[in-house]
């Protein structure tokens, strides 16, 4: 209980979370999202059609790729495009970005349209993927929106079903906390990534112990920040969206 | 409650498990497991010696690959040396797997050494991510034993800190459900594999809802049979490693 | 001629020899064969239809793939997915394989089928080339059957011409032998696979000298010893298939 | 004369220019950098040590990388890191942005120190090239400034031997006009991009004729207009660097 | 003006030029072209047809690709196809060539038909780019009359608009020379590129400072002699393709 | 026997054979081969020192490797560079010539050096592989005379223990025949390549039913032939090396 954190934050408080609507001139649907010193472009790119496995089915798709600048860490990693191969990370977060959107989509009410979404993360401070899950949700949204007003989906079709934030939780030195920095991050006992829809149902429970095996007690714990914490991220999505 | 399963299997229910241990005439440790249809092959390649980052530092590496023969699976699929890259699924199982089998070890005690796991499906049925973790750790416990007999590792070492078991459950057509075949993964609206030790801690939980969100209730009833499965998979790993 | 080998076998008499006839549960043909401690599993995937270039003509095609379990040998080798290319080893088997098993096939009584043949070897002690083609040969023959009964091809169709099977042979410490182990194998002089029909034709000569080269005579010797080999291998078979 | 461009631009006018300088707070040297609607993030990774061929004489080393994100451009482009190569134009930029660079440095004064130029275009309005080298230049000062103020170079040492920008040039409707955002890019008989140092020399040259040939006369206009626009640029990058 | 070249050339002098054109019985047209001890085998390879991007519009397509074998060089290098990527410097000449080769034709004239040029330099020692561009447009040129002569391309059409030569020129201890050969290249402060057309226009200008920026007089004695070097190059090219 | 070849030539005569000894300026031996219109260049890279497995041994290493330039066949055919990877045949060839050469020397003899032998098909008309090899022998030979006289190997060392040739022998119509161009090996029922040592030894037998199994009396023919053929070959060799 008397567990301070770094940057003077409660052990249930996120870091100041910005949403800049909008910032790319060029996609359908962008926002550029901080956590803290997290920041990740997200941009959604919509085109009519389908992937050939879905053709002719009536419904859409929705996808996810992940990337980090060389130089968004404290060194510098090299370009996957130089080593030829995206690695086993960038994957298996590209792949997460991609199912979790999907939930947020009723694809028959999409209709035979794709959603690319690309989060490239411009600078990395722990939680690169919980902010890119958040801050495509916005890019999503109005990708959908813009695919409104030029006519590739119906006026009144419900194509969003939920919105969708995500959030890290973890443990650190025995004790439960919300939204990690990096400095957390790599001293955390446990790890969590929490996908949720903005009503407080999961969509994602991604646990692991990278130190110590957690027991079921700590793992109420975390669920229990998750939910808070993606609570607060649904409220300042639809603030930021309503403007 | 009056849900059957295709296989006439209770709810909390495991297929039959059967483990060949040693296998394999080459490895230090070999397991080939069975989960019902599903049967990998599983090895631990022992060798004195770290990657060159771990030089120096007194402490082992524990690491693991997973693949599929082309035929394992109902229909052909293309041999990822062929295609000229490992996908990202196989990339995410080959990490889940290191990390799990890491959460077994003390690297101190294993002192400069390597053990490479390699976990190879020859038959696929569901749930070949949670056979190949429990196999691969009869696997690694041999090649522990081997290692000590080769007086690679101290007599008294006590290198295993815990035993580590793998199962998968799944909510389908509503009901929670323990350790899917292939026919029912398909269908589950929500899964989740879940590692644990053998005194019924948590190493990894990973669940997705492929269909609707699950709340969490749902959450909690996957949770419990995930932990029920888990002991008796325990259980049967002592009897085999007994005798 | 008083050489004698490690194994105790006569220069002319093959390993023990066992194929397990439809090993997998999900290809159409299957069979684990063992030469001595050397085990490959071979399956047949039957496929209606052809490449794109055979398109229209009527003919059916065959073609292999053979590959390793990355601890079928007795150190590990790093797998071809990792490192993103096919050996040049590999290729070569596979390429000799395919050529091998379109000797037994008719393929215009096969029509436009194509029937892809994988061969994985799980243990490794020398003639994995020749093990495979030689179970590779009663995977296909059981394709066959199966497309037969699935009416892919016609009933009184004769797709098989021949039935092929593969064996080593080699000079050792000067003398001439049938079917080396991995331990005669690097010790050979001159190392040669010799694929033959069911009725004793040449399908592939495959002989290099690894030291001194050879002449004539010893050319001669090893023809007669594969000769021999195969004629029983193709007995074996024969017994196999009439089960 | 009477030609009127799109943006309301004098022919020897350059777009917009901006500089933020320090954008990311990982990197040595860092500038957000904007010609018009074309902003590039440039960063310099400043390490101890040069590559191995470069051992032991002294000296140091610049190198340069280049590359879009998916959606800088009006239409997604796939991502080189999953198409698994890095295409022709990304290398030839990349090597031009390392060239140009290295005329800024006294490669002795840099000492064995290796600087790695990141330019990773956010959004494409024509001039990326022009606008990555204009920026890198100011993360490359700042660079050596850090390296300075830790130690790694010496105090007095007389780094930088120049300032670089670039820019490009062209013929549009026959007429010779600086700067071309990507409208006018398209369009353009002839393009020329000219990297130059702060004194008026020349670094490099690259003039290629798109649609007819071009004279010499035109050469000389394209050039004049080069050198206006470099000494702009160059006045620009000295502001933003006394600051 | 008393500088003296290794070779004896004067400063404005081209290497012994030879051209033999129809090198190859295979190709629709070729020439093995020698600039001094630099030889480069260029075909022409003319295929029906266009790349699917260019399908319906009337108009043809010509490609190039540049390859030196590996012991082209005084030192063996590792051939590309081993190292599973073509380098930044091959995909930037193989560009070039393309490129300037289409600068001769019209493409209407053309018609739906592709030209694909292949250089593979045989033997290296400096301007192996300008002599491959030179020596393909007579392999183009040759083509395109085989084109005739087989009704490819209708009888009178005016394909060839230009004809196309390349030389480098370069600032070798403070002269501008013409022509280098490699010792002359590798200590070049300046080295440039140039590719002109038969009556006097420019295609391309590559000019890169090697060690000290250029000025502008100095630029413009460079631009001359490639005026010079070009106008013989066409010389050569109209009497041989006049035998 | 009333068999006419398109050529005119006999059954057991080879086509007309060239070998320019020296045709590279830069390789340390180089041989220009033809049979027929088959064209290949060869080239021997001599370096001191040897691959790092083979370190402190006091032996040395011989390697080939084989490519065709695009155009050297009747059709284009694509690079393997563009392609990213080297393919089977490719492969099989490369290793082909790298084994039979080594079966040249004396690795004792040749010491801690390293040897490469480049084969680049210029023109293709059938039987590259066995111009190769025999093309090879005299660059071989020539490196390491030229090793002798700048000192890398010993004045006395006996290097060179065989020449080697190789031809290809064929069965046409029911023909056996030798040499076989690209037009009869298109038509070949069996195809056999052979390599021999000038003392009329084998090094390597690769026999491959295309059509037909072929029975142990054809089998008999081909063998006749190639020792014919070979024979041959080696006294053009050493007429060549004579000069």
């Amino acid at each position: 209980m008397t567990f301070t954190r770094a940057d003077g934050r409660a052990v249930d408080e996120l870091r100041p979370i910005t949403i800049e609507r909008g910032w790319s001139a060029q996609a359908e649907g962008s926002a550029l999202i901080s956590f803290g010193a997290t920041k990740v472009l997200c941009t959604a790119s919509f085109t009519p059609g389908v992937p050939r496995w879905l053709n002719g089915q009536g419904k859409g798709w929705v996808t996810g790729e992940y990337a980090m600048l060389p130089r968004a860490t404290n060194e510098r990693t090299q370009r996957e495009s130089v080593k030829g191969k995206v690695g086993g990370r960038t994957h298996e977060i590209s792949r997460l970005i991609g199912r979790s959107l999907r939930a947020a989509i009723d694809m028959q009410a999409l209709g035979e349209n794709t959603i690319m979404i690309d989060c490239d993360v411009l600078q990395a401070d722990g939680g690169t993927r919980t902010a890119a899950i958040t801050g495509a949700f916005v890019a999503l949204a109005d990708s959908i929106e813009w695919a409104r007003a030029n006519k590739h989906v119906a006026r009144k079709a419900e194509v969003l079903k939920n919105s969708i934030s995500a959030v890290s939780v973890g443990i650190v030195n025995g004790v439960a906390v919300l939204d990690l920095p990096y400095e957390e991050d790599v001293r955390a006992e446990t790890d969590m990534n929490v996908v949720m829809t903005g009503n407080g149902k999961f969509i994602e429970v991604q646990g692991t112990a990278e130190g110590a095996p957690f027991d079921g007690t700590e793992l109420q714990a975390l669920l229990g920040l998750a939910v808070t914490g993606n609570a607060e991220l649904a409220r300042i999505q639809r603030e930021v969206l309503a403007k």
